[in-house]
């Protein structure tokens, strides 16, 4: 559609903005400005002050990188969960499939992504630094290795074990009833926390 | 994945904002505010402003019933175009759909809708009172009627055309190369401008 074919500049620009997130293309940005456009004025307030609001408020949490609406996030300011079992994964949405399964009461520490030199992202890129720092610290007495099943998360994987391998701690890793090359994210709920109940030690895996 | 799983209500309440849009699902929301939780402060401020000042700033034309930036949108503003050609359509989407293909020098109308008994929509419910208004009023040659191939546009074409009857126009119809059941806006470019091109007195169509 030629860009002179919009009869508002103000439609136009909304389009615009829409059709640059992922999987977002201009037939839908227009399908959902003119939706917008549909509703109260109040409503789409709503919608704009929320998520200007959210980018603006939200914070990572500084103990386990999850994103939090303060400081220390919900998860780790929780004492009745176990601060001793620490669950290494790559992204918040990782931390958000294994909470929904309800299977995981340790904490979490989020990565950022894996070791992946074809991107060009080293372990400095990652949070590895801050998660060493915590198991030197002590009271860490197991970290689970959750990452997705591919060639990067199996390098992490082995990375980290290495890594860690002179502290007295237990590595362990997630039961692989994930077929290989499948993203953690896209798991069902039910395998997901089954492989959680049958994690192995680590050295068994490789 | 239940409400407990989000670390963030931040988060939560910007995740269910873009659940409410058109064939938005959960994960796909989750996934678009992760992807704005990502990209700089200034251009996820920038999305939010562009939605909100639309839908405050944007006006209905007065004349057509388009979407317009002014009282009076540009199509109508424009002194180059036919005037005494008025282009009936259903919605503000078919306006752009025939823009786009460079083929119709006229103004329009748009309808607001086609009547239908089955969704309760009758012809008070549609702006075909001003349209009359316009026809009356004198310098209207020739109406084209470019609604949908629908049970309902055929109806609402036919309601029209026996409305107009009484006053000295021409009524047409766009050539039907548009598959019975299509809706207009999912027409390419080519096929709707020569429907345009090849429209015919409407008494021929029925
Ligand atoms: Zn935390
Ligand atoms: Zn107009």
């Amino acid at each position: 559609m030629s860009p002179s074919s919009y009869p508002s500049k103000l439609l136009e620009n909304a389009v615009n903005e829409f059709a640059k997130l992922p999987g977002i293309g201009r037939k839908t940005a227009l399908r959902l400005v003119l939706h917008l456009l549909k509703q109260e004025k109040e409503q789409v307030y709503k919608f704009a002050d929320t998520v200007h609001h959210m980018r603006q408020e939200i914070m990572y949490c500084k103990s386990c990188y999850n994103i939090s609406d303060s400081e220390t996030c919900s998860i780790c300011a929780d004492m009745n969960r176990d601060h001793s079992t620490i669950c290494v994964v790559e992204s918040i949405r990782d931390v958000m499939a294994i909470e929904s399964t309800q299977q995981f009461s340790g904490v979490y520490h989020v990565l950022g992504g894996v070791i992946s030199p074809m991107d060009g992202i080293g372990p400095d890129d990652l949070t590895i630094a801050p998660l060493e720092e915590k198991i030197k610290n002590g009271s860490i007495k197991e970290v689970i290795f959750a990452l997705s099943t591919t060639m990067e998360g199996d390098t992490t994987n082995f990375y980290l074990y290495k890594k860690f391998d002179k502290y007295n701690i237990t590595t362990t890793t997630i039961a692989r009833g994930v077929s290989i090359g499948d993203e953690l994210e896209y798991t069902d709920e039910v395998t997901l926390g089954r492989s959680l109940i049958n994690r192995l030690p680590f050295e068994k895996t490789i």
